[in-house]
């Protein structure tokens, strides 16, 4: 048995060179930093160190002249985080970019997904 | 002195799971093979390893129902290859995207981008 293949991932990065690389991972974690409120919290759902997502904030506050996380309310034990209206700008620019891709390149996507080889069923 | 941040370099990843994750990289390196003529020679301006080039391409041609590589010419000691028909037409549509994201995701780019920080003159 075969199947078609699905609609892929499409993954979106924005290059900065050395100041800032913003894709699909730096994407989620802000949306999970909206909706959890805590930069600890974000990070273990998106299977990341605490170590690992306070780095990308950091590098992503520092890279924008407006930071995109306010961790200002996270005490001593961490704590709060939430975007400020600067994160949720990029977040939501970030998104609408991936939807543009996905809405008005179909056609394109479907084309190429057309030419690729039946992939037999997954072990 | 500062400077404003570039247009960034817009990645796209079209990711197919197992089969195939279809990138910048397998994009440059259809591309430079139709230009050049050659397998080891778009490696070469890539560079990256004969066997590393040549790796993608089985990957691309075992993904695809046509391969996308045509390198029966070349002989014992490696020689010519081009794209087929399928190839031109995947690379074709893949730059389209990525055509798409830069004319049509313009706006969005450039929110994003004036929300950047200036950055030192590099050193």
């Amino acid at each position: 048995m075969t199947r078609r293949p699905e609609f892929p991932i499409v993954k979106l990065r924005l290059d900065y060179g050395a100041q800032l690389v913003l894709g699909p991972g730096k994407a989620d974690l802000l949306e999970a930093i909206g909706q959890l409120g805590s930069i600890s919290a974000a990070g273990r759902q998106m299977k990341m160190s605490y170590r690992r997502a306070w780095s990308l904030v950091e590098e992503m506050n520092a890279a924008f002249r407006e930071p995109l996380v306010d961790s200002s309310r996270g005490g001593a034990g961490g704590g709060g985080a939430s975007l400020t209206e600067a994160g949720q700008a990029v977040l939501s620019r970030f998104r609408a970019l991936e939807t543009l891709l996905r809405q008005d390149g179909r056609a394109l996507i479907d084309e190429i997904g057309a030419m690729l080889d039946d992939m037999p069923d997954e072990k």
